[in-house]
């Protein structure tokens, strides 16, 4: 492996993202690139962190580039942000994907995403769906059992990196097959998992943002690396990191907007099966953010893809408007000397989103879609910003 | 005057208003309707305390009929502001208008309103304007100066109740010519001044709403009615009034959202002279609601109507979508013994605002636009509410 790549969100970076940049490295690259979700995260919501903030950590702890997984591919269930950001990291050059996994063996995660990608499984999946699974996950692992040959293929989608883990190489099997998947083993506290002291320097993501919520910048010091720490101190100073509360009441406001025209949510990417009418139906009742959420989420609607569903919504992102791939490679930044390495890409490259969506088609519609969510963003900023910011954005150069 | 009519926000109902309504019993009137701001007030914002509260007490203290004036004619200029209410309370079967004025004076007031309606007050205007004057304010005033043989007429129109006092009489003159009009001295504080010891228990709106702000309910305990005060006791401990930095934020997202279309302002209402492109540049720029108005005032262009253009923005009122005057009357409460004099009205009445909106037309348009102003403003309330509360309000019957 040369070119590594690593899809991430960085939200915000810590301890274990640099531990993995310097595995990568390890591992022999020679340059890391990273596909960062930009101004919306996996999970259907903003950012803590703006991207400068994100992207500089990152450059700062051994990443090379950074490129934005424009806001619609990083607001998506795991195979479509799986797909998006392998097909970005193609598109730059990268001929090696890390990423964390719960089982990191490669072989084992490949041989899941191959029965996953074939007819039987399908067949199977069908089955268990019809039989009444009771969800999505459960019915996807039953299928799985009833058809793998080694048990531990099943049981490894159990756990959810693992499942983003065989996301990637379904995305690498079917759009970059010379990319080769490096797993590594998670540092620390499982996705999601609340802190404990047996963790040590780690902690995941969601912690960092709850202990941030509680205590501001100092209060995530102990599990973030000592280069990047003034980035957050300097951040929480300036009032640049969201404020989830306006957040949720600004998203309402545009749902309730919507819901004065007729099927306001007919056309939104993700509905099927009578949604539109079940999200207006929790629009219009629902006082607050969380009792959207806990109108929606059921077994079979987990809270996530409520999530992404509503914020679709309230942007206004239509199934029919966006590319299902990054059209362009938008640099957020890079080292000076890695800048060499873009003279492979086969997507249009460039740091300037104004360019990119000048380009028309595709790539202005997903830039267009991709400044909605980053004006929604800077918004509901403790300190808001204007509109546009990510079109004035410099490009981050560290030497 | 047997039916009296007073039009009125009650963005607190307090002592002055009580005042007033005692005053009207006293110059003999049987009952009292009032037309009051519902949802949205005129200073292009959202009301500080639910229509229920302020229908409560106004009923509490002497009035018997309360009406909402749709949002969008409560947003609205003070001429359009007047006409609609004018023109309500004339359908309610009042004969007679009260209003406070600094100068009450009616034959001097209707002098005024006479003046302003004349061709050549028109044409004076329009050389006023094109010589170059300060603000419209200012030329109004010049333009009356140099025709009214009473220099009173003129001096009048300095006053900001004066100004108001005379579009009431501009608008019976035409729309209501045998309803009579009662001005009243304004008791304490004038329109918008600060507390001051000297007005003793009278305080105005605006200082009554800053009061609120800074100690709660507790705080504007002197200045209201003792029977009113538990009221507002209870709105306070219920959350059950706005947010205004919240309604700030909320009102800056709708905006952005628009911006997102082309032309995004050119059709809302009051838009003329590039005043589209000025909003829209303010809002791509503004990273506050306060930032919003600086941006967007100027001499020419007064504080209070660019609040009432960004609200017409952020909820999409457009020029063409809405009747001038309303076209029912929707009964926000009143006294049992009182609803005989409902028996002559000339539009439609009920208390039900699903009802008049299933009537279609010009009503339907009406009762949607109330509505949206209502979802929001529902929305900004510090303990927010679901969506249509003033379709399921109940009306207030007092005994």
């Amino acid at each position: 492996m040369k070119f590594a790549g690593i899809i991430a969100e960085y939200d915000p970076f810590h301890n274990g993202h640099a531990w993995q940049l310097a595995q990568t490295k390890a591992l022999g690259a020679e340059r890391v690139a990273v596909a960062m979700s930009c101004s919306l995260v996996q999970r259907g919501a903003l950012p803590l962190l703006p991207e400068a903030v994100r992207t500089r950590s990152a450059l700062t702890c051994g990443a090379d580039l950074v490129f934005a997984l424009p806001a619609p591919c990083a607001c998506a269930g795991a195979e479509a942000f799986a797909r998006a950001g392998v097909a970005l990291l193609a598109a730059a050059g990268c001929d090696g994907l890390v990423f964390g996994a719960e089982t990191p063996d490669a072989a084992l995660l490949m041989e899941a995403a191959e029965l996953l990608d074939s007819g039987s499984y399908r067949a199977a999946l069908k089955a268990q769906l019809a039989g009444g699974a009771r969800s999505f996950a459960a019915a996807r692992q039953a299928a799985a059992a009833q058809l793998a040959s080694d048990e531990r293929v099943a049981a490894l989608l159990d756990k959810p990196n693992n499942n983003l883990a065989v996301e990637y190489c379904r995305a690498i099997r079917s759009l970059a097959p010379r990319m080769e998947a490096y797993p590594l083993p998670r540092q620390g506290a499982n996705h999601g998992e609340a802190l404990h002291s047996a963790h040590g320097q780690f902690a995941s993501a969601s912690a960092l943002r709850k202990l941030w919520a509680e205590g501001g910048a100092d209060a995530v010091a102990p599990y973030v690396p000592e280069a990047v720490f003034p980035l957050y101190q300097e951040a929480y100073a300036a009032g640049q990191y969201t404020d989830f509360s306006a957040a949720g009441r600004c998203e309402l406001a545009l749902l309730r907007s919507a819901c004065r025209g007729k099927a306001p949510f007919a056309d939104i990417r993700g509905v099927s099966e009578g949604l539109e009418h079940r999200l207006e139906a929790a629009v219009r009742t629902s006082t607050t953010y969380d009792e959207l959420l806990d109108a929606l989420t059921t077994v079979r609607y987990p809270r996530a893809r409520m999530r992404r569903l509503a914020m679709d919504a309230a942007l206004g992102c239509t199934a029919d408007s966006l590319p299902a791939l990054p059209p362009y490679l938008h640099l957020l930044g890079g080292k000076k000397d890695a800048l060499p390495f873009l003279k492979n890409c086969t997507l249009p490259v460039s740091h300037s989103l104004a360019r990119l969506r000048g380009s028309g088609g595709a790539s202005a519609r997903m830039a267009e879609a991709q400044l909605a969510a980053a004006d929604f963003g800077t918004l509901c900023r403790v300190s808001p910003e204007a509109m546009g910011g990510l079109l004035r954005q410099k490009n981050i150069f560290l030497t």
